[in-house]
């Protein structure tokens, strides 16, 4: 399926940290360097995501503020 | 200042390309890879962003959908 | 590709109005029942989107608010 | 109140769950099609969320990826 | 209507600025305090928006970024 | 640390109510005008949030639904 996000960008899990009812995973996208993602446990069920899948992370252009 | 997102991305403006209202900026996080932000062209001037620039990409970790 | 988003609903492109940068595209997701989409021009071509196509309108719980 | 948000779709609640601070609400929008928002417990209470209440499930052009 | 997004401020449009397709309003919501918001051009004209409106700038409490 | 969101309201830390995962944060950004995040309780943690701070409330301008 293609998206029409523009930021779709493969990685690898390295944490996935359960909490009550969000859970955050961390992807490593290029070496080094780590996205956050906070999700549903249920997502993560839903996924079966597990530490050293290849996923990808989906992000509007739109969502991404810029600092200078 | 510090930011309660959790995605604060170093990296390298790499392309600049305005539209009529909206400006696409291109970020280069990590060799190669590359995420795209959709701003105002009133923002490209008041940042004063020009290629060459190093920049934060900033996303909130409840903006990153993940796909397997 | 599975998606960590809860809201992954089929429907089928009704119509898709171009404007200078930004397209609005409306998807039919059940009789009568219409969701409207705003991405970029770049992202309708990327796609290749046209009426009829059958296409997933893609939300996060967290962007839906209640109206009571 | 008449909104800015392009997609404003009645429907009737259909579950409500409650989790320890974030509740998934499901709500019927056209015969068998769901859509799930996730709000606050606090919210929930302060709209008196039942099951079988008519809402309006409110969400932005901007906030619909399309997948192909 | 009554609301799940946490934030409904009270105030008066002090001014609409009409892209080609998207228009900025700025919001006066305490004394010199503006909030921007940019809609589309059919939602000004559906809401028939102008200079001195009494409305409300409408922010899920999660789309707040906290800088400190 | 400039930023792209055209939002970057100044106002003071009132309230910070943890919860299991998440927190919201009060701010009045003008006298009783209240602004709520829900942020995690990392971020409250990692920014040191504490009633009386100085902080920015920051909101991209497509983040702000108009009613009227």
């Amino acid at each position: 399926m293609k998206l029409s996000a523009r930021n779709v960008i493969e990685g690898k899990v390295v944490a996935v940290t359960k909490g009550v009812t969000t859970a955050h995973v961390k992807i490593e996208i290029a070496n080094g360097c780590l996205i956050t993602s906070s999700i549903t446990n249920e997502s993560v069920d839903d996924l079966g995501l597990a530490i050293g899948d290849t996923v990808s992370a989906i992000i509007k252009s739109s969502d991404v503020i810029i600092g200078k």
